[in-house]
């Protein structure tokens, strides 16, 4: 159900982006946000177009590509609930580094980019927490980057799940994937087909269970012990932790 | 020559990240500060290690490097003059989230990250100006992760020529690149041997001429017309632009 106004409040209430931050700050903020539910393939904005608001993903998944000049799509990342996109581009000339494109229906919230920024201006402790949460995500593209030249496609895959699930759990876990997986295979760099046979691979050496779009696991060390090993990171993924955040 | 006081202090107020800061920070930073050569080879510091100092390039290559667990070493970037690096991690828990080594003897500067931090925090300009630099890092890093699935290995190295260039240049232009080309091959995630030979291919497209670690061309365009339209950016990369920057 689309979150109304003081849905929005918690949610705000709730991002570690945002925590501490001035009541009325967060009251303002929530005041010129909107609920937005869109069905599948929802162009939400375009690279490089002004950007004046930025989203959080309350549920579905979502698309974020470019495209090249000679007309190939690039995917940049998908994202589902919990993160938000589109909130650099007051750092990037006001225009967005990429485009959005819902790839399940999805529900979101749309927020205004320009109360942000005011606040980021007179709040040094919010601009250190952008700081971290971009030096975060820095050091997860990093990351990626390694992993296409050291992982193979089984592992990869497999530390995309990881990314998935909350790494605190101990217990079973089921992790949905969106329903096109060809969009997990441009999100990875893979050919679909490379994406099915590889798969196949991780199912078969982790013993995970794949129905579907829906993944199941008896504990997430099936995954960790597949993969982690050709990682610079260690398992929970250090850049996934959110020590120091919002506006205290 | 290693830079004395007089000379670090032009250095950071040529710095876009400084520009504008207050004479009297800028004066504390380059007290600070100290000039560092190396010869090939050592190591700065080491990923995971308490993170004190960040430094600028004068002179040579630095090597960004992670190790995974089971050993194999993944690069990170390769930077060279003009360039800071270790800058991020007082956002991320101060600790260095790479290694870092000289690839070639190098003349650098070593500047203390508690000061930065502590003008940040007083200065939402700087962070700002730190936020845009990060956002375009980031760009340029999603940029990467498009170009290893949508560019060919030529391309991908026509690309990373380009970006060592002034890109505002119209006549001929000569590059210098480390004497070790397997660093350039790891930065772009290739074999040794698929680099000699993509470079050649390179070559034989553009006209372009390889004297050793020397490029010589008779103009950016023989790279730009070679490689640019496999990419979702425009030539000159918008990514490098500084528009906006500094404590002002």
């Amino acid at each position: 159900m689309t979150k109304d106004k003081a849905g929005i409040l918690d949610l705000l209430k709730n991002t570690p982006l945002f925590e501490g931050c001035e009541p009325s700050f967060l009251e303002r903020l929530s005041d010129q946000s909107q609920p937005v539910q869109a069905g599948k393939g929802k162009l939400l904005f375009v690279h490089g177009e002004d950007a004046r608001r930025f989203y959080m993903i309350v549920r579905g998944w979502i698309k974020l590509f470019r495209e090249t000049l000679d007309g190939t799509q690039a995917v940049v990342d998908i994202l589902t609930q919990g993160h938000m996109f589109g909130e650099t581009s007051i750092f990037q000339d006001d225009t967005y580094p990429y485009s959005a494109e819902t790839a399940e229906p999805a529900e979101l919230v749309s927020l205004p980019l320009a109360l942000v920024k005011s606040e980021i201006e007179a709040n040094p402790q919010l601009a250190l927490a952008m700081l971290s949460s971009m030096a975060r995500y820095r050091k997860q593209q990093d990351q990626e980057l390694e992993h296409r030249t050291l992982q193979n496609a089984p592992q990869r895959i497999g530390c995309f799940l990881l990314r998935l699930a909350d790494q605190g759990s101990e217990g079973p876990v089921t992790l949905h994937l969106p329903y096109d997986k060809t969009l997990v295979a441009s999100r990875l760099g893979m050919q679909p087909e490379t994406f099915s046979r590889a798969l196949g691979k991780l199912k078969e050496a982790t013993g995970i269970k794949i129905k579907g779009a829906t993944i199941e696991m008896e504990a997430l060390s099936q995954l960790v012990d597949y993969g982690c090993s050709a990682c610079s990171s260690e398992f929970p993924c250090k850049d996934l932790n959110v020590k120091k955040s919002g506006c205290r």
